[in-house]
This record gives structure tokens, sequence and C-alpha cells, in this order.
């Protein structure tokens, strides 16, 4: 009989806690996929719509009301309407006494209205409580239950139904930052407008290299062949042009990704302790060094598939066709050049190939399942065996030709050597943090270790021991 | 002293809670990462099994007894095994009295009994509360912990027993989705043995599309070459005819994944209104764009690789050889020519590129982390662009071929021409959507706005006042 | 009035649970990061710092306090310093009386140091408790809130702060492992700093076969060249051998990672039963199958590229120049040789095709999306049908010199021969078990059946039975 008892306690304590209700206004694709995720986490869901009876589907075990019937029925109302139709509340007002109302709306352009949709929104109903908050959740992220950590602001004047509306999206899996009161509102209403702010400034860098370069490279191949042999190439700007801009591009980004970290090294050397803040442009610097780091793999991406479309005419290759026609022996050709070329496009299948291994450890999925010395050994030891490979495959190209006048039209130096400059200058920044004296310095600074133990803070600890 | 009673306090609140004791059937493989699941989320494990003594590897922690000590012990049983092995429960029917059975179980077919496999169990252990559910995850899946968000089946009679194992399951991280009696057993069952039911049509279609196009091309290349010249080109067959086909097919697919959401925007401004729901086979089209993204970008990649293996023999490259052999002037070929298969080239390459970013952002783990508005510009601006490229280039590889006879073989028009019709259509909708006086209409119809307001719904809003 | 009582009665229920105050000793990355976690998590957090007034940017929320305070408010302590500064704590000892500190702390090595750190700790401040854990989190992985479902070790004398710990840890989304007492704390130290543990034993197969093959094939084309023609081809290293070496090590790991399926087949045939563990090999070998794959994709990647930037030169492509030039007929190669150029080129691209696709299903999140029979058939069918199509691409490569003998240069076959030998095996193997009399009895062993069911366990069950 004791399993029994057993089994009825067990289902007695299953059935005890009565799903709480929660109610959404509208029925649009934020509100339908809403629903759907709260139901998934065990709540139930009422839906207040202008016309119950034909409002499109919605999730299965969803209920359906008008605004106001569904309004009394909870006490946490979702508004997943437009800013334009939220006079309707005025007129369900008394049902909404006391009943918090979370407004996930969002404008299509910053600025619209003068006042934040929030603060609008509690303008016209006083008696309820508004919240602000949700608004960066996509309904495709919610239909398709990527919520897992991720991270969504709060803001509202009421304590208590911000923590109501916190536990709720805790419940979704979701990690809440509170903004503080309805002022924020409209900044958090600015959030979702935003686009990727991350990859502004290693897109500008990006952009602003690709242009420089471009006018550079047309200037020294196409206008000077124009100019001085009145030759027309200009229909090289599509191909032969971007697949010079392209690999030029992709190796200053990534020497500027690895840069940030050398530099700030250096700080903390100097500085002789690691407790101290880095300037701002450096902290800005080293947050976007992974955007910087995918912004170069496209580079590279494109130079890869423009080599692959128009292939490089190397010796070997030539050969094999003037060899099948002459039938003379087909090694008439300096071996030495042959190893370059060769040496060359090895160095750059291998850079290119470590670069995608470096991008896809940049998934956040791959990367998540990295461990912390597995993932900083990718990104900081491969991530440099990168730069050095693509930087000699850079080096090789223009082996014989640094020397060579005619490299040098109209004085300028070729875009490869301008390129080779900030790669350079970080791996030998690398190399003397490498040296066993510095390395062990930096090793210890980063172990918290300080050259000048300031007196009077060592002395704080002391005098606060009883 | 405080703190220290403080520390007690937290050490036996942390003792409180005895952790649950749940009993899994079967020691293979799903039984094994389940129950290895089942112990990290706190639950105490005991397996019962035919041979306790001889049963395998088992997760660190978990308890092999026997059957019927096993069955004792617990409420909760998962059955993991086999269907065919049923039998062994009736002899110990006398200790399921009042136990929730969770039936996991699949079969290898479709409808090879007559009945379901919980349906089955019930009956021959009536004494117990069977569960249907769970049967969708795989053992994979739970050993590696991939469980966040993902969506299971529950069925069965009893409220409470499906209470039971909903609350175990969302523990694990999944959600839960009731789909009522035990009668659902059998749509459950056939649920897991479905083969990427969702990519069922897009396949379908570009398998339709690449077996015309394969065919057409044949008749037009390959026997037309025969009948007419007398030429046996078969082997064309393998490389060049598959090159051609590949492209069409992923541009149709992609403008097909584009053409729903044009069709859907014109549906919308000729009814005046988004509340009334699109024909099914509008749904049905718009729910796998998905899929037809990626299917056509599957088809584009192969068309990318089939072209870096056989390079096209553009002039440029063509020049290079003859140069530097014949020692001419290497310009002697049409510079108009030179530009369009360089733009042909260029655009292709960065056609290309945006697919790959395209189909990037697809993956679960890229998308998620994106905002909504930060989606939409990804997939539709930027979709949208990847479309007008690749149609692009499609039109400049025939540019001087349109209004030549000799493209006509047996008057009937090359592929190229063919697969430019649905993308010039979807390119021409959504221009005519982007006029400035039809997408002011359209975003307001999609803000809630509506050009007949149905007369006698606004009232119902009024009435419905107090 | 009901609903104004609801609204409070919900909001009193949200202000009741007072959150939770943990302390952080340690104002570095991993603190930082794990502050932010816990305060995203609903803890409150508080720092201790040497110098509480200039300890950089700390989390939004969090206080901070000399270490002294800190770890009088509160019963939980994480201490994230280095080893060498533990020191202190001996300092502030009677504020840690009973409190529970966990020890995060990594070594840059391993073993060097006499004692591990946690036991170190525990020797520092007998009066605290301490457990070891969480060590294997990165600040990376804790910043971006990457912990769902990722697995932790604990180990600690007290059982009490154990489950303290693993309260908080269950709550920030991490799976907890108990490794039982503070003598497993070297263990759990020296886990993190494993170096993908998981491949090192698919890596170290891939470079012994790619030095092997590497050997090989130098001896036999350059040096064989060299001895016996006197040439120097030296310069061939960097493309071509390399282009030779990469597709036979892909292939050669791609069988490796079916052929263990394939003899636990034949094993679980020969013994008739499921229920019997493999040899320790195979089950090492077993699990390392997803890694086998992954580099044998890498090794095929290097291939692709390769072959991309230096294209064969097969005989469509030769004849194009040559055609246009000579003016001859274009078809006075042999088909025969065209259809088996082209089908090569065409296996390659479609064996290329596939396995990415399979590499693409190898992502947690992709493959963490997809049913288990989705999966199986991915891996398992797709897997197979992918080793078929490069086995066949290697063999139209060599499939008229197997029998000339001027490939067998010194009596060594060449390289592709060699390599053709496991995934032919595997094939056979695969082949012999789809035989529908083999396939039916496996079926049934995997089901559960056995050939000779023993008959004492048989008897056990019943014995069993009252």
């Amino acid at each position: 009989m004791k399993e029994n008892c057993n089994s009825l306690n067990l289902l007695e304590m299953a059935a005890a806690p009565e799903p709480e209700l929660l109610c959404i206004f509208g029925t649009g694709d934020l509100g339908r996929s809403l629903g759907f995720r709260l139901l998934q986490s065990g709540y139930k869901v009422v839906y207040g719509s202008r016309r119950p009876h034909s409002c499109g589907p919605l999730p299965q075990g969803a209920q359906v009301m008008t605004h106001e019937e569904a309004a009394k029925s909870a006490d946490l109302i979702f508004v997943c309407v437009h800013r334009e139709h939220y006079e309707f509340l005025t007129s369900i007002d008394h049902c909404l006494q006391g009943k918090v109302l979370v407004d996930l709306s969002n404008n299509l352009k910053k600025d619209i209205y003068p006042e934040a949709n929030a603060v609008y929104l509690q303008r016209l109903v006083p008696k309820a409580t508004v919240v602000k908050g949700l608004n960066t959740l996509s309904a495709w992220a919610l239909q398709n239950g990527l919520l897992a950590g991720k991270q969504v602001y709060l803001c509202g004047e009421s304590e208590e139904a911000k923590q109501a509306v916190a536990r709720m999206a805790t419940k979704l899996g979701l990690t809440v930052l509170d903004k503080g009161s309805l002022s924020a509102a409209r900044e958090l209403e600015n959030f979702p407008l935003q686009l990727f702010p991350d990859w502004r400034l290693p897109l500008s860098i990006a952009l602003g290299l690709t242009a420089f370069f471009f006018f550079y490279l047309l200037i020294r191949d196409v206008i000077y062949a124009y100019v001085e042999k009145n030759n027309d190439i200009s229909y090289r700007i599509m191909v032969s042009l971007t697949n010079k801009v392209c690999p030029i591009v992709a190796l200053i980004m990534l020497s500027l990704c690895y840069l940030p970290g050398a530099v700030a090294a250096f700080f903390q050397l100097y500085r002789g302790t690691k407790y101290r803040r880095f300037p701002n442009w450096l902290d800005r610097w080293m947050l976007c060094r992974k955007q910087m780091g995918i912004v170069a793999l496209g580079y590279a991406f494109l130079h890869a598939i423009y080599t692959f479309i128009i292939p490089i005419p190397d010796p070997t290759c030539y050969n094999i066709f003037t060899m099948k026609k002459n039938k003379t022996t087909p090694f008439d050709f300096d071996n030495t050049e042959a190893w370059g070329t060769d040496s060359f496009l090895s160095l750059g299948i291998l850079g290119f190939f470590l670069f995608v291994l470096l991008g896809l450890t940049s998934l956040p999925s791959v990367g998540g399942s990295l461990s912390w010395r597995e993932f900083s050994f990718i990104q900081s030891k491969l991530g440099h065996l990168t730069l050095f490979i693509c930087t000699a495959h850079g080096y090789i190209y223009g082996w014989n030709k640094f020397l060579s006048s005619s490299t040098y039209k109209w004085y300028t130096p070729p875009g490869y050597m301008l390129c080779l400059i900030v790669p350079s200058v970080v791996l030998v920044l690398k190399l003397l943090l490498l040296l066993p004296c510095v390395d062990r310095t930096l090793t210890r600074i980063r172990q918290g270790w300080e050259r000048n133990k300031p007196k009077e803070n060592a002395g704080e600890i002391k005098l606060n021991q009883p």
C-alpha cells in the first residue's frame, strides 16, 4: 500500500500550482508569438482583441475575448499593439485599475513622437502601472524559442510591477536588466532601432580603408596606364582591382584586430599594474575586436572567391600549356621563382584555412562549447599564427619587387607594400612581448603583481584588520 | 556570532529539498542518456534491468536493480525498451499499481502495429497510468544537453500524471505541449518518423525544377549537337550541363523565396486590411521560405564550386596566354566585352558572398542573437539586394545573346532566359511596393489601419463599454 | 474591487523573495563576469577588493567593500583571485568562520604546486568550508550568457556547502556534477588546462597519416625524378604534393570515422547480443568519430581550395584553348576520357558538397534542432553516401592507371591506391551489413533480441517474481 500512497502524494503535489493567467492585447505577429511562448512556459493566456471572433489563428490553448473581458481576468497585461491604437485603452480605463501594463511597442523611426510610447501609455491610463520592456524580443526569436540567456531591459516607476514582469521573463529563460524609472523608456525604445551598433566602428574602418585603397590603386593601375601608355584598361576595375583591394583590407583589418591587445600589454608593462583603466579609445577598440575579425574574414573570403574564379597564371600552370604545345623540356623556368610562387599560394591557402577556423569558433554555439583555455588558445595563438602566415603571404608576393624602381609608378609604393606596415608592426610588438623577460613580467602583472605597490593602500588593508 | 547563524541557516535550507527518485526501465542508449540528464538536473535515478549485474556502463550516481525492485522505489517510470519487450511488464504488474509509466518508444516504420505502443502498454498494465511523450528526443541531444527550448509532446488520460511528467520535462529545459488523451499516441509516435517535414515542399520544388531544366538543356545542348551536327558531346552532362542547371534552379528558388512576401503585400493592399487570413497555399508557402532559401544556397554553392573548378575562359585570362605567346599587343580585344565579362564575374561573386551571409544568419545560434530589426534588415533588405545582384548576373550573362537568332536552337529559348522570368517578376513587384504612395499605405495597413473599417465591429467595442 | 485585490496579491507575492547576497573576492575579468551573471540571475552581489575605491569598472548594481566587510555580509564567497594572493585571507580569517569559500582558481601549468589550490586554501583558512568548482567557466562564456546546459564540476568535504553552490549554479543554467571530496580538487584544476582532449586522438592519427604520405610521395615524386631523371622539381612540394596528401588523408580519416560502426555491428552479430560491452579500443574509437569526421572535412576543405587555385588541366579546358588557336575541330580527343575526367570532377564536387552538409549538421545549434531520426539519417545514410562518392572519386582518378607498369615507380604503388584500401573495406563491410538477412538479424539484436539467451539470467527474472 505504501507505493500507492506515494503515487497519490506525487500527483497531488503536481496538481497544486494553478498556472498564472496572463493577458495579451493584440493578436499580431508579436502577440501570437509571445502567447505561444507563455503557454509553453506553463502560463495560461487570454487575448484581448477588437474582434474576438475573427482574429486569425492563435496559439492552441489560448482564449480570445474582448479587450474589456480579457483585462478583467488577468493582472499582467502585455500591450502588443502599435502606439497609434493606444486610444482604445482610455475607453476600458475602468478595467485597468491597478493592473500592470507591459508596453512592448517599438516605433519605426527614432524620435518621431514627442514622448516615449510608455510615457504616453501611462498618461492615457493613469490608473494602471506601466512597465516598459521586452521590446527587444523579435516575434521570430519568440516563435523559435531562441530566448535562453538573452538579455532584456525593463523600466518603470513601480518596483513591484517590475519584479512581477522580471519573474515572468526569467521563467521564459531571459535575463533581465532593470534600467530604472519610466524616463528610461525612450532609451529602451531606441534600442531595437539600432542596426548592428557593435558593427558600426569596424564597418566604418573597413569601408574607409576600402575607399582609400580603391582610389589609390585606381590611380596607380588604371589612370597611370591611360595617361602614360594610353591604354584603356578600365575594365580591370571590376575584377583585378577589386581582388587587390580585398586582400589589402582583409590583412589590415586582421592586424587591427590584434593590435589593441599588444598595445594594452605595453600599457600594463609601462604602468607596472593591471589595476588602472585603459584609455577610452583602447577600451572601445578592444570591445570590437571580434567584429573586426569577422569583417576581415569577409574580405578574405571575397579575395578567395576572386582568386578561385580568375586563377593566377603561375609558372607551373603556364608551363603545362607551353610544354604540351612546344614539346620542349618543361623545366626551363627558374626553380626559385617556382618555389616563390608555390609558397605564396600555399601560405595563402593555409592562412585562409586558419582564418575560416577562427571564424567558426566565433559562432556563438561553437565558441560557447569551448573551455576558456581552448578559446584563448584558438583566438590568441592560432590568431597570431594566422596573422603571421597572411603577412608572409603578402611579403612573398612582393619579394622580388621591393627593390625594382619600376614598381614605384609616379613615386608611389604599390598597395601591397602599404598594407604590410600595420601587420609587421603588430608582429614585431607581439615578438617583443614573447621575449622571456618581458613575458615573465607581464604574466606576473596579469596575476595581480604591481611594480609600485601603493603604500597607503597596502596599509589600508592592514589598518582594517582588527 | 550572527554570521555563523546565517551560515547555518543557509546550509540547512540547502539540505532541505530531498532529490526526487525516478526510475528508468532499459539500459540502452536512450535510457543511459536520459538517466545522465536527469542526474544532471538534480534527480536521483534508479535503473530497472533484466540483468542488473551485467548491463554495461551506466551514468555515474545511478543505481541498478531488477525491474521489480526499481519499480517499487519510484513513482515515475520511464519505459525505454522496445515495444517487442513490453510483455515482461505483465509479470511485474503488481508493482506498477498507481505508477506513472512514461512511454518513450518509437517504431521503425509507420503503422506496423494495429495499435499505438502507448495504447498497447496501457492494455498490458491497466493498473498503471500511461503517459506517451518525450519520444522526439534523441539520445544524442540528451547526452549533449541540447535541450534548452526544445518542444516535446505529451498525451495521456490522466491530467495529474501528465503534469508530473511536464514538471520533470520543464526542469530539463524542455517546453511541453499537451496533445490530449492517449488516442493521440499514434500521432506522437509517427512524429519522430517524419524525415524533415518542413523540407519536403522546397525539396520537391527544387528537384522538379532540376529535372525539368536538366532534360530541357540536355535536348538543347547535347541532343541538338548530336542530331544537327553529329557531334557526341555527351560527356558535357557531368560538368558543363550541371553547372548550367545549378545556377538556374538556385536563382528560381531564391526568387520563389521572396515572391510570397510580395504576393502577401498585394493581398493586404487589395483587401485594405491585415486582419484577414491569407489563402492556405500562401500561408504554407510563407512558412517554408527559410527552407527554400537554404536549398537555393545549396544550389548556388554547387554552382560556385563547379565554376571554381572549371574556370570560365574569359577574355582577360585568355589574353594573358595569347599575349605571352604571340608577343602582340594585349589590347586587341573589345573593351566593352571585357567590362561585360568582368562585371558578370564580379556580380556573381558579390551575389554569392551576400547569399552566404544570408545563410549564416539562418543558423539558429546566429539568428537568435540578432534583434528583430537586424534580422528583418538582413532577411529582407539584404535578401532583396542579393536577388537583384544575382538577377543582374543572369542578365549580363545573356546581354548580347537575346537578339541573336542562333541562340534559339529549335526555336527554344536558352535556360538562362527562362530562369530570369520569376526573379524579374519578383523584383518588379518589390519595386512597385517601394513606391512612396504604395509603401505608405502598406505601412499603415501593417500597423493595423483598415480601409473599410467594419461598422458592426467598431460598434461591438463601443457596445461592450458599460 | 475583486480585481484590485488580485493585483495587490500579485505584487505582494512578487515582492516577497528577498534576493540572496553573494560575495566575490577579486575584481578581475572572471570576478567581473561572474558578478554580472549573478546579478542577471537575481542575486545581490558584493565585491571584496584590496582597494575598494579604485578597482576599475564593475557590473552595474554591485557594491564594493574591503575584503573584510564583504566577507562579513555574505555566506557564500567566490574566490576569484590567483593562488599567489591567497595569503591575504589568513589576515581576515576571523570573518570567514563558517563561510563557504568557492575556489574558482586555475593554474597556468599542470602540477606546478605540491598541493591543489583548493587544498592550500582550506589549509590557510581552516575555519571556512572550501568548495572547489566552476573553474571550467570562462569569463567570456559568463559575459555572453553561454551557460545553458554547460556542465561544471564541484568537489568539497561538506555536502551542505556543495549543495548550496550547486543550487546557485543550477540557477545560472549550469548542470552540476559532484566529483566527491576535496582530494578531487587537483583533477578539477587540471581539467581546464586540457587542450581539446577529445581531439587528441583524431589529430594524432591525422598528423601521422599526413607525415607518412608526405614522405612516401616525396620519395616517389620528387626524389625519384631527381635520382632517375635528374630533374629538380622540389618546388612541387608546396602545392602539388600537398594537394595529393590532403585528399588522401581526408578520405582515410572519413573512412576511419565509419569503420568502427561497421566493426561494432559485426561484433554484435558474432556475439548475438547487444548487451556485452565492446572492447575498450572500440569504445574509445567510437567516441571520437565526430572529431575524426571534422578533421577529415578540414583536409577535404584544404584539398578543395588547392584544386580551386591550381585547376586540373582537364581535356575540355585544354581543348578550348587549342581549339581557339588552331581552328581545328575541337573533338579530336577521346570521348571516354572526357567522360572520365568530368565524372571525376563531378563526383569530387558532389562529395565535397555532401561533406560540408555533414559538417554543418555537426554544429551544436544545427544538430540540436534535428530529431533523432533526422540526425541518424544525415550522419549514417548521408555519411555513407559521401564516403561512397569520395571513394568513387578516388577510383576514377586512377581508373586507367592501375594496370600500367609505369605507375609503379620503384615498385611502389601510388598514394591514391593506398588510400583507397580502407574506404573500400568499409564500403564492403557496410554492403554486407545491408544484405537483407544480415540486416534483419542486426535490427533484432539492436532491439534487444539475443541469440543465446542466457539460461541463468532469464531464470533470475523469473525467480525474482513473487
